[in-house]
């Protein structure tokens, strides 16, 4: 494994679905910087199962437990570490799926790398489940970015065919987070809302699931952050969003629709507004050449449906080396996608502190 | 700056567009791997300006001088350096970007970061010069991977509008890689080269750009490469291909159309063919949990369309910090595209090929 | 902060002295490698205070809970992480030394550092306690490495002016390894612990301290392991020693006495035995150019005399900005050496099997 | 090999000692600092063989060519990379140790580690012709950090048994350091050196080789540099300094002394000198648990004798696999100390000033 993430803040993440415990310890972060544990545990609840009928019934308190690098409600300048406990683990569940890998799962992959070995309970530390430690170290970015003015926030852009409006690249403000947060889903067009959460439940009474799209803003974000050309913004970012399972694409600004751009379309006019330059539009997503130029920055991930489905499947009996039948048991989510809008966030709180203090 | 990348083969590019020469130095190839300077030659050859009316007139001979790490045809362990002059270097039409950022390119993001210190001719080290040492890295790799039976082919699945076919994720070939290079810019079906031609060749009369999509493959990679959650291959190949200037987004397997299957419909069953395990699809491009199963390799990247167009443009003047007009001069592509299908193999190789040695 | 160590076994130490805990998480370790939870604790306990009338009273348990990575006695592939939990705590003991800092400790560097953000109590994150963690992860590759056929032992080869005779560089042995262990502290001339504990004892009558120094050899190291320039045995090994806390020097072979000596000494002639390449002396310690040549890996650490001690001493106070006296409480070892031991021998398995694993 | 170092200032070194030409590539350097090339190049003629009748015939004029990064005097941002030709290579005289290699050199290490791909001549990548690019990074630091109010020096402490003073660890200034320079070895008590040349013409006589001990002192480093537990100065400085070939032992302050004394012997009491904070010894070196205090920082490399020596000596013949006498052939340096002081002030520039960016 290489769970680590980060050049200045690095971040060394732990843990399986059913091991004692899962968590983080957080490398560089700079001494002083006030944290508010009860606002991490509000942020980690956004993120957390067990909430509504769109996702899965295991219930898990997220609180996490910190070990070291706090002191008085701040930073100290040493790794900060923490735990949450593992507590409803059902681990039998899991059995069939050693020797049958479920379709489109990292079963298989798992166990040819790790040689039968791997955790394969929950998905071991394949698990979704691993973003609750993300979200810690991202959550604590999330407070210190705002504090230097930056603020990040994500929306679901579309779950199958249900689709929310997109961000205004240019104008999109504090406001506007906001009011994405009084969603849920969190979605900018309210009645986006419902449209979503009937595709989710016609795929959860179907034993199905149901992919998506995550849309993440950053605004407040100084031009002149990120280093190419293998460290700009977006290396960076994707190379954390690819780490929450399920991410199959990532792009920024205009993305894959500007190839059907001519130049003159997808250029960003600069012009002064006061004393800063601005663009007119916001094609880029913020970042030019790898490097922030102060606009929003503006990218999307696409979350393939949830591998584990009730339905029968083909696979193969790896011991027998012959062709088998999965139906996957174990709760799962119909969606994970009402639940990664905070991980996307986090892992996007990350990437950009990152990047901020390897200025 | 942050050019280098990789784990175990660690790449360091350097050079701007008009310095006296680009390079790269490639640490961490193992020793008595054969390269063949004659072929890498002819693969850059592949991304080199100046080959027809579709790209920029820029003549560069972009032959490699390789200054150490080879012996006898072989590498010795000892890191391999390679530079190549610049020869055709008009730096007098770059002038004027100093204090007036073109739309869409570097120069306004670089100008805040380097504090106006920042080599502007010819784009610096932003320049898509910069991908002829990546092409001398990754067409090494490229050889060496081929001796481990992995093959790599990209080609343009769309300019603006004109499409070509995709690659059949399942069953795609070398020689279908074969017929592939047969065409240029390379396609999987003729005609869509023709189509593309005549959009590249629209834009440069209109003195504007437009952008497009590579599809890449990568055959006989091994089941098990590829280290989550952050070294998984689609961190690995996403953290170099946005790396590429122009790169605005990355797509494995199914990526975005994903979002909008049912699990049911994205997922790939498992058959045992003889001794091996195969998937009847590959929606997953490949790649489980970041791990590879087996399959193809199978990714895209949007390039958005060239920001230098000869149209006329809203800027500002950073020193009078006022409105302006700029209308870019020098030799440029109305598409990078065409050009950019070597580079998107050679950045797939180095990923590739350093997962491979990561193991 | 920057407490994280190694290329391809990524190990991330957390906690301080009075945190709730102190930890590590070990990234990269192989799956299905058999780790014994019970030896692991038997080795920490060779490194805990409150053993004997020669070292700290504090007494701790440092029983380490795994967390993660390990299955049915087996690693899993996925990051081992484990905590030992801080028990025997008092801060009340080290609030003058946040105004005064302790000659020679980390407090007045780390005020400067962290701006007065740091944790002083018990030393913080800069306390001897956070060689516990390092144990912990050194302990697991001491068994791992066994089982490659690779043993590592430290003997006390000096306390102040009392010294113990060093290792044969060119024959040690696994049996002489046992009859190190057999003798506390650890040391090859069972008379030499003696007149250790007694210069030992002396400097706890007088409230002082005193220093030494460790050797530690590393036996059936295969010749190959290491890669130059910068990531040689010398360096990687040199790299985490100055980890631990007090080390002031690290030398290889004849190391400074090499200074004094002709070539023809100090060169290791080779010889065939039988099948094996082999040298005459070891003035090399094993190591050639940063690569091993299968001898025995030889190298020492230079402890400097404990910091805290309990006389008067020149300090200032940083608020008053004035000269100031201080008389350091607490309970402090009078000599670190005898529990460092194991904590070289860590260092060093840390060191080789990131080696070993990173060819 | 990994011939890479550093976090935020990385350089990645090339070339062997007989190919086309040897290089560094410098990723990191901030824009805008200014760099003189005139200075660099004699700063590097102080390394340069051929100087005198204590080193090496071999003649190179170590100029190197810059190729990137540097624009007006000044760097730009981008990575800065030279290269210098390798022009006066005998190839030749190296034949014979493909077989039989050199006691105590690299040869047999690196056969069994490239499995004879290596090259061998002149020593390929491990020669002590690679400290050439590394001066040419170190001497660019060894400018900007004077920009900084940072002085680096070293002088040669000793070689064989002719000793020159130490430097006096509270008061060493840059008026020390001029007169240094103006002997030649470097040393600080005149006398010295004719000692010590003595020492070296007395080994060439006879065909032998002697080894020494090089102090190195840095003045006007601000207190707080330093990231412990693993990237303390220290453990920067030491896993630099071991890349240089010979290096094998390292001690910061009292370093292997500090082992005899007591604790009230070694502490550094401080005391206020107006409002800076200063100590009235520096047993510690400038560093305290891996982070700089402010006084000056001090440090010894033990380097080993040449092993090319002329005489005969016992090795094997690998392709026989039976003992052998090899004399070794080719220009050697009876002492390499006369010309390492300049790369051990290039090494702890490099190592400072990463530390100083890493802040």
């Amino acid at each position: 494994m290489s769970s680590q993430y980060g050049k200045k803040l690095k971040i060394s993440i732990f843990g399986q679905s059913h091991s004692p415990a899962i968590g983080v310890s957080i490398d560089g972060l700079p001494a002083g910087a006030a944290v508010d544990v009860d606002e991490l545990r509000t942020f980690l609840r956004r993120r957390a199962p067990g909430q509504s009928e769109i996702s899965t019934a295991r219930a898990e308190d997220d609180a996490p437990e910190i070990l070291s690098g706090l002191m008085n409600g701040a930073t100290c300048g040493a790794p900060l570490a923490a735990i949450i406990r593992n507590r409803d683990a059902i681990s039998g569940d899991y059995r069939e799926i050693r020797d049958i890998p479920r379709p489109s799962h990292t079963d298989y992959a798992a166990h040819v790398k790790y040689g039968g070995h791997q955790d394969t309970a929950g998905g071991g530390h394949f698990s979704g489940r691993l973003t609750a430690p993300l979200c810690v170290a991202g959550g604590i970015c999330l407070q210190i970015l705002r504090g230097h003015g930056i603020e990040i926030c994500a929306h679901i852009l579309r779950i199958g065919g249900a689709w929310d409006d997109a961000f205004d690249p240019v104008c999109v403000s504090s406001a506007d987070f906001e009011a994405i947060r009084s969603n849920s889903p969190p979605v900018i067009r309210r009645e986006a809302s419902d449209a979503m959460r009937l595709r989710i439940l016609d795929a959860k009474e179907k034993g199905d699931s149901v992919g998506g799209v995550v849309e993440c803003a950053a605004i407040g974000v100084p031009a002149g952050l990120g280093d190419p050309m293998f460290d700009g913004i977006e290396n960076r970012v994707a190379g954390i969003l690819f780490g929450i399972p399920a991410v199959k694409g990532v792009e920024f600004g205009s993305g894959f629709a500007g190839a059907e751009h001519m130049g003159s379309e997808n250029n960003d006019g600069f012009y002064m507004e006061g004393d800063r330059v601005r663009t007119r539009t916001n094609h880029s997503g913020g970042i030019l050449g790898g490097i922030t130029n102060g606009m929003p920055v503006i990218f999307r991930a696409a979350f393939k449906p949830t591998p584990s489905i009730g339905l029968e499947q083909e696979s193969v009996s790896l011991s027998r080396k012959e062709n088998a039948i999965i139906k996957t048991k174990g709760r799962h989510d119909p969606c994970v996608v009402p639940r990664v809008a905070p991980c996307v966030e986090a892992a996007a709180a990350i990437a950009l502190y990152d990047a901020y203090l390897d200025q």
